[in-house]
C-alpha cells in the first residue's frame, strides 16, 4: 500500500518524516511517499497556497497512491480545501484521507465531497511523547482498517473536529453536515473564554443542534486567563448542550497528543 | 439626560468609572447611573449570567432612562444577549444602546429586535492615553446626537464589528443581517494566523458576502506569530475579499484605542 504525504498546513519537521519513514520501514507493510511540498515554506506555510493544492490534487490523481496522510495541523488548510473538493479525479475516490486539527477543514470538504476520510495521528505527532504508538495507530487504520485504534465509544456515525476548527467551518460552502450524528470535539491552547465562546458559538448552529449527541475530548494546554475564567471545559461544554438542548454524551479519546484516537466519518465503518 | 451603565461582560474598574462620573459632572448635560452590577465579579465576569442579565433588563426597562451605555467589553455578553433582546419592554425601545468589542453581541441582539444601537467607545476606555476624548466622543453622540464623533466614512448604512465576535455571531439567532451595508471591522490581541482564520470564516458566509462594501479598522496588539506569518491586516483582508468577491472599502476610523469612532447601526442616521 502506497500512502502519501502532503501539508495543507505548515511544514513537516525533517525528524518527524525520517522518524515516520523509519517506522514505515520497519513495518514492511506500507511505502510511504512524502511529497517535497511538505518541506516548503512561505510564512506561516508549507509554501504557497497553489504550491500546498498542488501538492495534494497531485497525488489526489495518482492512480498508484492508496491514502492521503496530511503531514501535521498548525494552520492552512481552510485556504485550499474548497479547492481540493472540486472536480474531483476519478482516483481520488479510491482512497483514504487522514489527519486532525487544523486538517479538520480539509476533512469536512472532503467527507462532503463523498470521499472516505477520518480524524487520526498525523506524521508529525511522531515527535510527541509516546508519539510512535500514534503513527502506528494511524498506518494500522489505514493499511488494514485495524479496529484496534478507533475511538471506543462510536456506535453510530460520527465526526470529530477540533472545536475552534468547527466553529470556524460553520456557514462556509465545506461546513459539515452534522444532522443525526455523534460530534466529538477537542481543543488544545486556548483560554477557557475563547472555548466558552467557540461554543456559544457551535451550540447556536441549527445543523449542530441536530447531532446525536456531542461528546468531548481532551482539551490541552490551556492558556491560562486573566482573571481565572470560575469553570473548566466539562463545565462549559456542559452548560452549552443544556442551553442549546443538545445531548451530551460524556468523554471522548481524542485529543492533541499521543493517545489520539481514529474516528472514521460517517457510517462508512459501522 | 440620565445614562446608565451597566456591565454584561466584565467589571468595570472602579477608577475608571469615578474618571467617567466626574466628565460627565463637569458636562453637566448628563446624569450617569452606574449600576452596582458593574462591579460584581465571578471568574472572568461581571458577576453571573443572571445578575448581568437582570441589570441590564432592569435599565432597559427603566422609563428615566435614556441611553444604555455598555461598561466595556471583555468577554460576556454573548452569554445574555439572546435573553435581553426577547419580550422587550416598551421602554427599552426609548433608549440608545452604546458600546463596542464584545458588547457588539448585544447591538447584534438588540439591533435585530429593533432598538437603535450604536459602536462607539465605552466607560473603560478612560483609561487608555487619550481616553478622556473617547469619553466625550461617545457622550456627546448619547447627548447629543452629535455628528462630530461619527466614523468619517459612513455614506449609507453601516454596522461594526470586532472580527472576532462577529464570526461567533454567525449562524447564531442573534446574526446580523448585513445585506447592502457596509461592514467594519477592527480586531485587537489575536495573531494574524487567527485573524486570517476569521477573514476566512467570515467572507465565506452568504450574509457576509452581501455587504456592500467591508472597510478595515484598525487591528491592534497583534500577537506575534510563529513562524512569522508572512503577511499583515491589509493583505489578509484584501486578499479574502478578492476571493469572496467582496467590495473592499478601505479603511475605517474604528479600534481597541482612544480614537474608537461612532458608527450607529443600520439607516437610522444617515
Amino acid at each position: 500500500m502506497k500512502i502519501a504525504i502532503v501539508a495543507p498546513s505548515c511544514s513537516l519537521k525533517r525528524e518527524a518524516a525520517e522518524r515516520v519513514a523509519a517506522i514505515a520501514a520497519a513495518r514492511g507493510d506500507c511505502e510511504l511517499a512524502i511529497h517535497p511540498q511538505c518541506f516548503l515554506t512561505q510564512g506561516h506555510f508549507a509554501g504557497p497556497d497553489a504550491d500546498r493544492l498542488a501538492a495534494l490534487r497531485e497525488v489526489m490523481a495518482d492512480r498508484s497512491v492508496d491514502a492521503i496522510w496530511f503531514a501535521r495541523g498548525g494552520y492552512g488548510s481552510n485556504r485550499i480545501a474548497e479547492a481540493a473538493a472540486r472536480n474531483l479525479p476519478d482516483a481520488a475516490h479510491r482512497k483514504i484521507y487522514l489527519g486532525y486539527s487544523d486538517a479538520g477543514f480539509l476533512l469536512a470538504a472532503l467527507h462532503k465531497a463523498g470521499l472516505e476520510v477520518a480524524h487520526g495521528p498525523m506524521p508529525q505527532d511522531v515527535l510527541r511523547d509516546g508519539g510512535e504508538a500514534a503513527v502506528a495507530r494511524a498506518l494500522d487504520y489505514i493499511v488494514q482498517r485495524s479496529d484496534s485504534g478507533l475511538e471506543t465509544g462510536l456506535d453510530g456515525p460520527a465526526m470529530a473536529f477540533n472545536l475552534t476548527v468547527l466553529s470556524n467551518l460553520l456557514g462556509t460552502a465545506i461546513e459539515p453536515e452534522l444532522a443525526g450524528l455523534d460530534l466529538l470535539i477537542e481543543e488544545v491552547s486556548e483560554q477557557y473564554y475563547r472555548i466558552d465562546r467557540a461554543m456559544f458559538h457551535v451550540t447556536g448552529h441549527e445543523g449542530v443542534r441536530a447531532v446525536r449527541r456531542l461528546r468531548l475530548g481532551r482539551v490541552s494546554d490551556v492558556i491560562e486567563n486573566e482573571p481565572l475564567f470560575g469553570g473548566d471545559e466539562q463545565g462549559i461544554v456542559r452548560d452549552w448542550c443544556d442551553r442549546s438542548g443538545i445531548a451530551f454524551g460524556g468523554p471522548a479519546d481524542i485529543g492533541h497528543d499521543a493517545g489520539n484516537k481514529v474516528v472514521p466519518f460517517g457510517s462508512s465503518r459501522l
